[in-house]
């Protein structure tokens, strides 16, 4: 029976999960001091649910089909729209809720050199404050997590910000009709993939040739978070464009009234999906350029009324994890190891297993990840399969040892020995833990 | 639109995540205690991998479907056939090999109380050692975990231990002929569900009158951990009885040499899945009679072989994730907390919104998970939305205190408030956590 994966799927090894599992652990710490509280959906839902949520080609990246009972069902292809359906099936849920959600979601994309079919998203989000402090808030509790996930990275991350008035105001300042403001802002969203050139032919093609250099004059703005008037000066009169800088120098302050700074306005971020209404923001890893965004989002004003059937504004921030680990992995900031074991307790001899028990049920009690050796092999054999684990210590214990209630503790990589009493135990344990 | 849940599936709220969560962070914390390493593998696999494992019934239950790209796919329908799949892709993970994981599987079944279409399994495998001290050591495993997990629960629970080579044994001593074999250990299996009556009748049915006398002479062999003699005699002379019981002295010794007593014996219990070869093992909660078995496996010596294409013995136990939480909620033993929250920082007035932040900053720097009130609200309605999240503390900050750097703390379970300064939030904080 030949073992293959399934083409755009992945195993995920040792080595890769206690990677994944540390950085979900710790992102999740970061949710919950935040306050978010988690969720869980159906990996199944009813396509006609998320039909139309993602635009055209979402629709068609959809893992779609009928079940055993011909419903038309879909694999989730995120964690927003199921918040929609979630609400709406729980109106007992008052807003305002600040919710996470960490779980795969599933896309029939043409696989490529890291993109999968099937990958983990973590998202927050905050339904039901029309405010910009849940803009800040999430902003603030994203970079909050990036920095613990990425303490020991000196270079850092930048969060950059822009915000989809202005993208709005844009149009209205150079006259593109509001039923093509789409298909400019998926134009401008190419600007971190293509070159300038490439884009300023798409939109000279959408827009002709005059009005194209107006987008590039927004697009050049020299607006800093500490100076937004040469955007104030572009978007003088335009309505759209003034509430966009109000709202954007209000996030700004009140991130930064979070302690956090490396914030920068970018105003080439335009994101994909159509619901964004307000804020929207993506984060590059600063040793990293042209590596893609590692945390995006946005607010999205009126994507949840349609389930909920009252307005019910909401804004969020999504880490794309695996997009972090490839980042991570390429920095070099990931630990290596393949298996959570510190200490294989070897078994000198099967009459001496009784012993060896005792030696692993010590180290257990201390907290300390253990192997006892199972197979009946030589000693020589058992130090191989630590070798080949990676496993950091080694113990043994022959019949003097037992005899005296003692065992020898190997360190692997220098063979250094130590003789310690099973009364020791616990506290080397301790030691070897922190 | 209307914001369905598919049927057979379920939202989780916070309340039943935070409970999940906990118990599913407990049961990893001793798979790697034992030295168990994580892996993960797709939530969909080609069709033929997984058919024809599960028996017929199994086969039908399947999530089934042609992808885009015309490819014959199903969702996992356990963790067990995806472990061998897993092997086979990954022949450079040489035995033995101790993996666990974690993940939910989908099965469409007929929906009932309890049973859900989409689940949780929590499993660890040894793999490539055909020696009980590999099934000695899943056992230990898991009743540790469960231990952990039920450390407040006096009643206990008991792991009830029997041996597919003694049903053999019982097969060979009666004369039922080997195709007929899976069907007398599934109307066996049945005991615990249906009356003896009935489970006499279909083995009238099967082997006739004369000989489901022989069986229930089997099933009532007053064997115990501490004296196998009575099945001794029983099987005198019949080879793969006589393995049997070597095979569950064994395993019960060792299990035993781990510090752990709470072990029957229960010649009833015969597992429904066909792969089964030597130990197999269920566990009830000891205050619920008739409640089903929380975890379960077993020995499964053939199955791996066809995708490492070499003898590849195997034994495995799987925590049932969502029959133990709905045991533990049953027993009044989880924790009812609606939100990871502890503190609700108020917002006196929109002014007194950064001194807020500071506040909040605080006390999320000592790890206290803090909400900071986010709309534009009076304070009434802030504390309301305290209790109504269940939230114990709140934090109130009027001019004054900003001025003396000073807050408020109040208890909202007893009304108690008491004044601290910035600096001793930290202090206070670490209090709560503990």
């Amino acid at each position: 029976m030949e073992a293959q994966v399934l083409k755009g799927f992945r195993d995920y090894l040792p080595a890769d999960m206690l990677a994944r599992q540390a950085l979900i652990g710790r992102i999740r710490r970061v949710f919950e001091r935040f306050g978010f509280a988690p969720i869980e959906t159906p990996a199944l839902e009813y396509s006609e649910l998320l039909l139309g949520k993602y635009g055209e080609e979402g629709d068609k990246l959809l893992f779609r089909f009928l079940d055993n009972g011909q419903r038309d069902v879909s694999l989730r292809y995120d964690l927003t729209v199921p918040l929609a359906r979630f609400l709406g099936a729980n109106p007992q849920i008052l807003p305002p809720f600040k919710r996470y959600h960490v779980a795969p979601v599933w896309r029939a994309e043409k696989p490529a050199r890291g993109r999968f079919r099937e990958f983990m998203q973590c998202d927050v989000d905050i339904v039901g404050v029309a405010e910009m402090t849940a803009d800040a808030e999430v902003i603030a509790t994203g970079m909050s997590a990036l920095a613990e996930v990425l303490a020991g990275y000196a270079p850092g991350f930048t969060l950059r910000l822009s915000n989809r008035k202005l993208l709005n105001g844009l149009c209205e300042r150079i006259g593109v009709p509001a039923d093509h403001a789409h298909a400019v802002f998926r134009i401008i969203d190419k600007l971190d993939k293509q070159p300038e050139e490439a884009v300023k032919k798409q939109l000279e093609e959408l827009l002709g040739v005059e009005k194209t250099p107006l987008v590039f004059d927004y697009l050049r703005c020299p607006a800093t978070p500490d100076d937004v008037t040469p955007l104030a000066r572009y978007f003088a009169g335009v309505a759209a464009g003034e509430e966009g800088i109000r709202e954007i120098s209000e996030v700004i302050a009140l991130v930064r009234a979070h302690g956090l700074s490396n914030l920068a306005l970018d105003l080439s971020i335009a994101r994909g999906l159509d619901y964004y209404t307000g804020s929207i923001y993506e984060t590059s890893l600063n040793g990293l350029p042209g590596f893609g965004s590692v945390m995006s989002g946005g607010r999205y004003d009126k994507l949840l009324d349609m389930f909920t059937g009252k307005p019910t504004p909401a804004v969020g921030i999504s880490v794309g994890l695996d997009r972090l680990l490839a980042g991570l992995s390429e920095l070099g900031l990931l630990d290596a190891r393949e298996t959570p074991t510190l200490a294989l307790v070897t078994v000198f001899s099967p009459e001496l297993r009784p012993y060896a028990m005792r030696i692993a049920q010590h180290l257990r009690q201390a907290d300390l990840p253990t192997e006892l050796y199972l197979p009946t092999d030589k000693l020589a054999k058992q130090f191989r399969y630590a070798d080949r684990r990676k496993i950091p210590y080694a113990l043994i214990a022959g019949p003097d040892e037992a005899q005296q209630e003692k065992v020898k503790v190997k360190t692997l990589a220098s063979g250094e020995e130590r003789e310690l009493s099973l009364a020791e135990l616990a506290e080397w344990a301790r030691g070897v833990i922190s």
